[in-house]
């Protein structure tokens, strides 16, 4: 990719009213665009690292058999009054508006109801369980506050895995497996030290649910931790989980962090509320056991930027980052050859390279490089070619370094 | 992918209500599910489709240097006020809600103006022109009527593109290599033969805008070819059109239609509307030239439904089709062991199998396999094997032929 391609600038500023760290350097590196408070669209590079993050979690989820489909936005207010959640007092941050017939309906701000009201029609006898379904959609939640950038939107990407289960047991196991799979993701993702399996508030078929919590200044939550025993507890459910799981409280570090992944098990409460039922090995009706898993998406981006951003921008992981390399060009006819034939080998090679091919000066790349977030740089310049050397700096250390042709070629490889 | 793990299952009926054969025969199959009227959820197999005929696009736009983003659904009302797009006497599929602030708040129907908007940031001088973005998005309208399936949907994906010029002559060389991309897209889905290039009403820069329409009975618009030019005509647009072109009225037939993409010249109307301007080589400020390109690619999915099933159900082409073989298994342990080690194989060398190893009648098998259009089925059985044959069937011609399995593995390479 040619940066004079991409018609997104970087800038010195965010907008005036953006207060949260992570979207003033995602604005500023023209990595997203700010629509309305808590709205964001995502430019050419954003959504490479939305399309990143994505596809490391549907590896993980098909990895456990998860079946990707889409779901829809538009809600049909009668699934939902089943379960009572149609209800603005039950459910704050609907969005509703109304067909031409003046019949309401909803914007999906999450989507178990439909989703059972969906199985009923396929799931018929045991013999059709287990099954887990997911998808990335984009979740509407008409939330009274949105200053915490992407961590928070009005308006967001996620993946929801929904799976169904003859029986707890069953349901357990699975769950366990999909704690693995987050795990996975995570550590993909370079969250891995910091992000903690924790103990939440449950429902009415358990005690406690399970959050995947990244331990972050800019989070919304509190976090008890005991890294002796790697057990994380949710302020919420302090007192209940220490008596639980027999925990010195004096032994316990509080700090602050971000929900980046929940997992809930329902038990059958929505099946009995929602009559979805199946057949048995005996023939008898019982009601299917359902847990949720959510990711999410857009908020685990801004996750990233928080934690890793110095005060000289983004620094992404490589795992996740728009590009490989950033490559720097300095100087008149032989930089440019040498730049544009280094642009090709590595694209050939199959490394992503965003090519600074701007006039501009040297000062204003390495700035831009640094802001955006690029994991390795490369600079190409007159000098640098009498000695047959290229200069490679790491951005996550600043760690420069002048290699030959094949050192930075097997470096990149 | 096995049958057995795919949570959807085949019926010999559609919903009541379901009045449109796209959305019959796509529901009986398992790739959509109908959540209201014009709201269809996309089942694994549909999806695939839907990223099939995405992934066509999506190549063919970026080969004209079109840059992916993704806008939001949630808009300002006071980007839209600006061009008079937010009055619903303007625009009569707007959908609307009001943040807890009680302000009002709109889901995307269309995103000129925000695409507009959003430029107007990152573009100052003719240097930054031209550009051209595109994204695949869901778009919501509040249609009077559902009655066509997932062809006219109140929620559907489409590929929005829009291209931003200094000139006229620049947007009119580009508006052109998009009609050229627009044609590889449409033969690429197999709907070549029978798309054109439309002339339908244009706007207030150009007499005529483009619409590309494919001759189809479920379709909802009246053309007027002339096959022997290869000209197509609106009807909305017919006495201009023949005057301006100087076609002869009884050459031309009459045909029903469907949409399946549109572009349009917008001038510098929505420039000067919301004034978005660049400064010239001269140094002088000037509006900049909008073009756009819509393909429903939903509705694609829908067209291609209608145009190619015959009474026995779907028939895809193989560029979408959600896998190229269908493969039956009948018999007992010799012919699962066969038939796991020809999916293995195929899997293997990259050819997609929809591998039915259910304990079904074979009729079963076979009428599953023709209703869900799998383009390649071939069936495994004690009888064949002791022939050392597979059967082989075209789903297009049903022509059935007994091959080796080098014969087969030559055919389905």
């Amino acid at each position: 990719m040619r940066i004079t391609e991409l018609f997104t600038k970087t800038s010195k500023t965010a907008p005036a009213d953006e207060t949260a760290k992570n979207a003033q350097l995602l604005i500023r590196a023209g990595f997203v665009y700010k629509v309305m408070a808590g709205v964001y669209a995502y430019t050419p590079l954003g959504l490479r690292v939305l399309e990143n993050i994505k596809q490391i979690v549907r590896e993980e989820m098909n990895a456990v058999n998860g079946q990707e489909l889409i779901m829809t936005s538009l809600q049909n207010p009668e699934v939902w009054k089943t379960t009572t959640r149609w209800s603005d007092e039950v459910v704050d941050v609907w969005f509703k508006s109304k067909l031409k017939d003046e019949s309401e309906v909803g914007f999906g701000w999450s989507h178990e109801e439909p989703i059972m009201e969906m199985m009923q029609h396929f799931i018929s006898s045991y013999r059709d369980l287990p099954t887990s379904v997911y998808q990335f959609q984009t979740k509407l939640r008409n939330e009274l506050r949105a200053k915490s950038g992407i961590m928070r939107g009005r308006e967001f990407v996620m993946k929801d895995m929904y799976s169904l289960h003859a029986s707890q047991e069953d349901l357990n196991a699975y769950y366990n497996s999909v704690i693995e799979a987050y795990k996975r993701v995570y550590e993909r993702l370079g969250l891995g030290d910091d992000t903690y399996v924790t103990f939440a508030s449950g429902g009415a078929f358990t005690k406690f649910s399970h959050e995947f919590q990244t331990v972050c200044d800019a989070g919304e939550d509190v976090l008890y931790l005991h890294r002796g025993r790697n057990i994380a507890v949710n302020e919420e459910v302090l007192d209940e989980a220490v008596q639980e799981l027999g925990i010195d409280k004096n032994e316990l570090e509080k700090v602050k962090s971000a929900e980046v992944g929940n997992i809930f098990n329902f038990g059958t409460e929505k099946a009995e509320q929602m009559g979805v039922y199946f057949t048995d090995k005996d023939g008898n009706r019982q009601p299917i056991y359902l847990a949720s898993y959510g990711i999410g998406v857009t908020r685990v981006m801004g996750v990233i930027v928080e934690k890793f951003a110095d005060d000289k921008g983004i620094v992404w992981p490589e795992s996740v980052a728009p590009a490989k390399v950033y490559l720097v060009r300095i100087g008149g006819e032989e930089a440019v050859r040498h730049a544009d034939e280094l642009y090709d080998e590595l694209t050939k090679a199959g490394v992503t390279v965003l090519y600074d091919d701007r006039d501009e000066r040297p000062g204003t790349k390495f700035a831009d490089s640094e802001l955006m977030g690029i994991p390795h740089r490369v600079t190409v310049s007159d000098r640098l070619i009498e000695a047959e050397k290229y200069e490679y700096t790491l951005r996550a250390s600043g760690e420069t370094t002048e290699l030959t042709r094949s050192e930075l070629l097997a470096k990149l490889g």
